[in-house]
């Protein structure tokens, strides 16, 4: 089981990490002290931020890296040099790292991890950082859409069956229960990150039987706590809805025992949910919850809330554990520094893309919060001699229009990125699931509405401080007077 | 290593599944035969067809499914009964399961998986078919698309990183390489399946020298007989190809090594290659292939090659690895009959959906293919009962708008599903990888080229035969009888 959670799988590398390593070591230059941040690239689909997620997966990873005989074998038949193979059977990793915790809300451009340590170690560990934060973090920001959606409704993550993976199933799930869903229906998940786990019924159950009240019947008397019937297989308002009934007068009322709720996962949910709705209050029913799933999103949510759906419960799969309407989180990891001789060497990646120009130098990463209302102002960027914690004033601008500033004051700085690793020791301790979820409804709160929004959010500010500003523009005029 | 393959995840089960499986055993009906079919519903984004991939991850999957005695106190905690407990610690597991072999194109609404065997157990194999079968095929085909926009030219799969965890990135690799991809980036895919493997360089390796030209010379040191050189870091047309020829002139060609290629990931990929290639071939390199990256999918390729670019290899990633454009393959898992005292007895779903209305009674799944072009004429789907193999004609017929007939003559009708597991067995001997590559391509070569259009592809013809139309006829009329 905790295979799974530590990720035991040896040599989750793309070739070229093992290749540079491989050739830093031959040119001699593989103890050079570098600097890696990771940042993402802002995409329009994803919204104004992201929910940070992810760490713990390659916190355990990187705990646990070594190399087999096997696996050096391997990368020797593949050209790797013996002194390249020595190193990594003599492995001791002994990097720095530092991240964003898990439930922070993030913003593009802004480094969320940072690694220090001996090159040859530092980017060996690009693929596993990018592929746990940029995976994990995606499914938690999806999930917080929805959840948001869903105005206080509960959404439980009913996605395995179509997530791409063992992985993205289990730790999709944690990722979702994050964002703020109520339970999960994967097993393994429930039981390795202690998240909720939720049933209902099958249409294969209710083909069993002869007939859908008895197949409902038989349900009732086997689970009369925890009762909830799809009332869909046939025709739910035909006679789904007054089979249901039926059972529930029928098996739970003598047991006097309350039915927990119906699920519908077809037809139009908006207009079925309303039928049903009277159907059971007519009844006698007004605490049986309505349960709906099929394709569901934060945008279908919405409209059926708009509509006036009575679901008291949304069953989100597919869509949530794919964020499918946006499957990729752009993360990327980027040399910002090396030591020579215990000095900082800054490096910038020049592009065409402007948008891919880096960011040099070691950084911190502060955010600013309003002392009166609590809510975030901005993120700040600086060198790492830069302490904000105590500042009274600080002036805001704009990295690329920086004729827009701003003075801000009555304000606490927060610094974001903390110690994960120290010296190659694991130094952090995580929360437990359920507490990072709570941190983390608790940090979108600090956000503006307009923030929030789906789409076309308003930018909240990601700057950099003048220091760093100035620093950077340095190395973009020297390179430009080559 | 293994782990990741077998999937040694306990408890890779959607809680209802178990909550079936326990009220079966509760109602007495838990040795009760039952009939499951896989099929996917179809969904414009994928295309006209998919290709088969996913059957040996949930075969090792099944293959070591058991319960420990953690596992078991987890269920119990979760309400499950003694007998249950008891049953599952006992668990044997006796299932027979055929599947379409990997690499075969597959259609919507056929099925592609099925399952018979005591309803307790078959129940419990959903979630790991469909989390199997929905992923791998999704990227499968997504690759073969990708493979055919190229039209011969290499692609190389780079997806580690934007990938939804371990197994999204290695299994992903595995159904690209199936899809026709030449090789990967993720060294432990490489490993456990055996697929050529592929490094570039990075831009941190041009960072850390203190200049483009000293890194360039150090790599072609480094590796000269496998030299790719990344040249957008700085300014691709300004130094990055100068600096790029005078490595290959200053230090390859006194070795008398020829260089294997150059990297552009930014800026107009199709410009920028053509201006590349002139240079290369100005300066006495026309055999120096040109690798591109950045985002790329069939459709951004199939413009490229247009514009005329002069690419020799894509490298493609997140919009592969993800199945960016759609990614959610939606197949199903469904009761489709029981047997009692011997009989089968067909069972059917009805729904407000006409798409969800599902086809009852085990099945058989045929393809025809014409004797003269070998191409793959129709699908059909037959009773277990009915026997293609020697047939002279056969009247196809849509199973919709069933007055459109046609009688075809000439053909050979293969059947698709193939025993994995007999009497819980697994029967199936897997064949390695490049095997399963080489016949998916000459399957795809089996379709009609307005089969495999990306878009608005020819309907293919996946038909039901007359009698199994007839016997779904006859469960929906006496349901509407009702």
């Amino acid at each position: 089981m905790d295979d799974i959670l530590n990720n035991k799988c040896d040599l989750l590398f793309d070739f070229y990490e093992l290749a540079m390593a491989n050739g830093f070591l031959k040119t001699g230059i593989d103890e050079t002290v570098a600097w890696f941040d990771m940042f993402y690239r802002p995409a329009k689909e994803i919204g104004g931020f992201c929910v940070m997620a992810g760490v713990r997966q390659f916190a355990e990873y990187i705990k646990n890296l070594s190399f087999s005989e096997d696996d050096l074998s391997f990368l020797k038949s593949k050209g790797m040099d013996d002194a390249f193979i020595d190193y990594l059977r003599n492995f001791r990793f002994s990097c720095d790292i530092w991240a964003v915790e898990e439930g922070t809300p993030i913003f593009a451009n802004e480094p969320v991890v940072k690694v220090r340590g001996p090159v040859i170690q530092a980017l060996l560990l690009e693929t596993v950082i990018l592929l746990s934060v940029n995976h994990q973090s995606l499914i938690a920001t999806k999930a917080n859409r929805i959840v948001r959606a869903a105005a206080g409704r509960e959404i439980i993550e009913i996605g395995s069956r179509r997530a791409h993976g063992i992985n993205a199933a289990l730790n999709g799930a944690r990722s979702a229960y994050i964002g703020g869903t109520r339970a999960t229906t994967s097993v393994a998940a429930a039981k390795i990150f202690d998240i909720p786990v939720f049933a209902s019924m099958s249409h294969s159950w209710v083909q069993m039987f002869d007939s859908e009240y008895e197949a409902f019947c038989a349900y009732a008397r086997a689970y009369p706590d925890n009762c909830v019937l799809l009332i869909d297989t046939y025709d739910t308002m035909g006679e789904g809805i007054v089979n249901a009934i039926k059972a529930f007068d029928d098996v739970l009322a003598p047991m006097n025992k309350r039915p927990r709720g119906v699920r519908i996962d077809s037809g139009d949910l908006a207009y079925l949910s309303k039928k049903i709705r009277r159907a059971l209050n007519d009844a006698g029913y007004p605490d049986c919850n309505i349960y709906a799933s099929n394709s569901l999103d934060e945008y279908i949510i919405r409209d059926m809330l708009q509509n006036g759906a009575r679901v008291d419960s949304f069953l989100v799969g597919e869509r949530l554990i794919t964020s499918a309407s946006s499957p990729v989180m752009g993360g990327v990891y980027k040399l910002s520094a090396i030591e020579k001789d215990g000095k900082i060497i800054p490096k910038i990646k020049i592009s065409e893309n402007v948008a891919k120009i880096t960011t040099p130098y070691p950084k911190l990463l502060w955010r600013l919060f309003d002392n009166e209302t609590g809510k975030a102002i901005a993120d700040v960027i600086t060198m790492e001699d830069e302490d904000l914690s105590n500042a009274k004033t600080y002036e805001l601008f704009d990295p690329d229009y920086t004729w827009k500033r701003k003075t801000v004051s009555e304000f606490v700085a927060r610094q974001l990125l903390v110690k994960i690793f120290e010296n190659g020791e694991l130094v952090y301790k995580f929360p437990r699931t359920d507490k990072i979820r709570s941190y983390c409804a608790e940090q979108i709160d600090t956000l503006w509405e307009e923030v929030l929004r789906f789409e076309y959010p308003h930018n909240y500010y990601v700057d950099l401080s003048q220091k760093l500003w100035n620093e950077k523009q340095k190395l973009i005029d020297s390179f430009l007077s080559r």
